[in-house]
């Protein structure tokens, strides 16, 4: 394919995690030194950054201060969870984005960001390619949720994971400190995939984890878990329970409704739903055992502790992003750059490889089943395999006075 | 005084931090040294290990595991709420404790815990020497919430402080990454002083904390709040407001009360006391705002997150544990190890100091009115001053598999 000059807009977008301003630098960085793109814009809050001609110029930022990107948490440009609609209804949006990409002759767009944003990433590579308007487009991952199609994982779960099974290990000690009784409750994010939760299970490899661990992969009975719950409280008298925010009943409903219902057939006004999962399982073990219960939800810490991310993650991350600009310039367009795991003398190496955006858009990847024990409230050694390489490695984030140095962009604006 | 050759005990009580075992640790290690002792014994779950006689010895670990307590949150021994009674109405305990100590010649006692640990070590102390048995006591603080009376600061508190201030700092990041609103309430620890809330304006102070920040040394008042909260969240369209669990309106109401008398009120069934004080204010601001709010509690996490500890923390929380053992054995009673604030050549510099016990135990340290703003939603300069020394230093927690290597005590039991 012949090569092609021009700009190229970088945007991010759905949830934040630690890793994707790494992924983002990584593209920034490479952009910048690339021969043959003129220009790199970064989006603000993501697709909405282009409909509404709203970019920044990156080559305005100082070269050092955006190395601290690396290791800032968040996504560093915006983000949005802004939806595209299909372009056969109404392609609105879609003549509006190749109006901005004629304007400022766009040629590169990459996009970070989840299953959702893959799925833009990929409307807006195949409008391009109807509209024979030569851009190359590629999709960078980023996802905690780790539930993207394809790729071996995902840029942003290595450092959730091991800030979960990390703060499990340190939960552990805290939880069985007196010689009382307790029972404690940890929710984890992940609405339909469990890998979140899952990283829980790296910290029973090491002796200090949960005793149960239910992800949404399997159907939770409230009643059977229970049973197991009294088994282990009455033979340890402490008991640590995992739970995936998105675990539900045989019927599909989601435990955390549960809350939810009984308080609306009770008063109408769902106090009940002050609290999440947590809080809500916490409750009715309490009730259920007398036994000292407290639940807590890992909530934005687990998404954005920076101060805990796996420096493979961060490493893998930048790397995502970079390989997404170094094929656009080699002329390869829709795809989404994934990764790749070999072992290579007995040693985990993970490759970038590309992917068909069609293939990864709209697809979630969950835990295989086989990757669960037999009583689906744990996870067996081909997850822990599979899980720890990707924590390895400590942040190698700067501090200034003990605290973390994230990064302070000046955004300067892009002129209309 | 004369020198006193005989045994040690070692005991651990009340809530877990990350530095106490540090403390312990260095009490461990200068007994084994110490020529004066001759044995040295943990008591398992503070004084009830001595009132059931149920103690291990510390030499029969091996000493390089023990060297991973300095990292170890929770404490190591296990730990105990139990208040002594007063000796003048029931000393059943003290001669209990007196009998045990009679037994294994123990003649020095070192008690590792906050208030009511202080108060405990007090009691015991005054006890021995009321019944003229030659008994060194030494108290070793230890407390995120940083309240003892006397003292500069708490072992424990550095750490709890660097990972809020460490955690504002991301949520900060992560709270702002839509165009869209956003309301986020954080919960801290601190029933009666608000040094750990306080810590999240140490994430001000670089640029990216909370915009409000309510401590229990304030009343709060709820209307009052509001009006600021919406202000703040009209010119920015985010806020972000750190709370201590322990704030109190001008009635001396818990404001996490107000959930569980709203629902009280409604169903009898307390549903609503489901969420602490992070749901009900979220749930409050959400429907005074319409705005998205999010409730996050930093929970257990606080005192436990140990790989995020404060390495001066936890060296000043060994010097404390080591200079009890080293002050016992030169014949000093009745004191606690605290630490001294000096500035040498402008730099920070903590000194062990002594104190009486009977001035710590059972006072409650708050934080001086004039560290706070006018407005008494947020500290000023002094109080950065006083905690930004206290929590520098990254952690030398080792790590293994990209895990924390937490100590695994044998805990051999003394023989009865």
């Amino acid at each position: 394919m012949k090569e092609l000059k021009g700009a190229c807009i970088i945007g991010q977008s759905g949830g934040p995690t630690s890793a994707i301003n790494a992924s983002t630098y990584g593209a920034i960085k490479t952009a910048l030194e690339s021969e043959n793109i003129t220009a790199v814009y970064g989006a603000l809050n993501g697709i909405k950054g282009v409909l509404e001609d709203n970019l920044i110029d990156m080559s305005k930022e100082d070269r050092e201060e955006l190395e601290y990107m690396k290791h800032t948490p968040s996504s560093a440009l915006g983000s949005c969870r802004y939806k595209l609609k299909n372009p056969d209804v109404d392609d609105t949006d879609y003549k509006r984005i190749l109006e901005i990409f004629r304007k400022y002759n766009v040629r590169y767009f990459f996009y970070n960001g989840g299953n959702d944003s893959m799925d833009t990433c990929n409307k807006i590579s195949k409008f391009m390619l109807k509209n024979s308007y030569e851009c190359y487009v590629m999709g960078i991952p980023k996802t905690i949720d780790n539930d993207l199609n394809c790729t071996d994982h995902c840029p942003g779960y290595g450092s959730a994971a091991k800030y979960i099974a990390t703060s499990l290990m340190e939960i552990y000690h805290d939880a069985r400190v007196y010689d009382t009784g307790m029972i404690t409750v940890v929710e984890i994010m992940g609405r339909n995939a469990g890998w979140l939760t899952a990283a829980a299970a790296l910290a029973c490899h090491k002796g200090a984890g949960p005793d149960l661990i239910y992800c949404p992969e399997n159907v939770f009975d409230l009643d059977a878990a229970m049973v197991k719950i009294n088994e282990i409280y009455k033979k340890n008298g402490k008991c640590i329970i995992a739970v995936s925010e998105g675990i539900k009943d045989k019927d599909g409903r989601y435990i955390s409704e549960y809350g939810n219902d009984l308080s609306n057939a009770k008063d109408g006004f769902g106090h009940a739903q002050l609290g999440g999962l947590a809080a809500y399982l916490a409750n009715y073990i309490k009730q259920q055992t007398g036994a000292k219960v407290r639940g807590i939800e890992l909530s934005l810490l687990q998404r954005c502790a920076a101060h805990c991310a796996s420096q493979t993650d961060i490493e893998e991350s930048f790397s995502a992003g970079k390989a997404a600009v170094d094929c656009a310039v080699k002329g390869i367009t829709d795809k989404m750059v994934g990764f790749e795991r070999c072992y290579e003398n007995g040693k985990y190496v993970c490759k970038t490889k590309l992917f068909e955006l069609t293939d990864v858009a709209n697809v979630e990847k969950k835990i295989p089943d086989e990757w669960f024990n037999e009583s689906k409230d744990g996870l067996n050694e081909k997850f822990i395999e599979y899980a720890l390489p990707l924590i390895q490695g400590e942040t190698r984030l700067v501090k200034v006075d003990g605290l973390p140095r994230f990064v302070r962009l000046k955004k300067v604006k892009v002129q209309k």
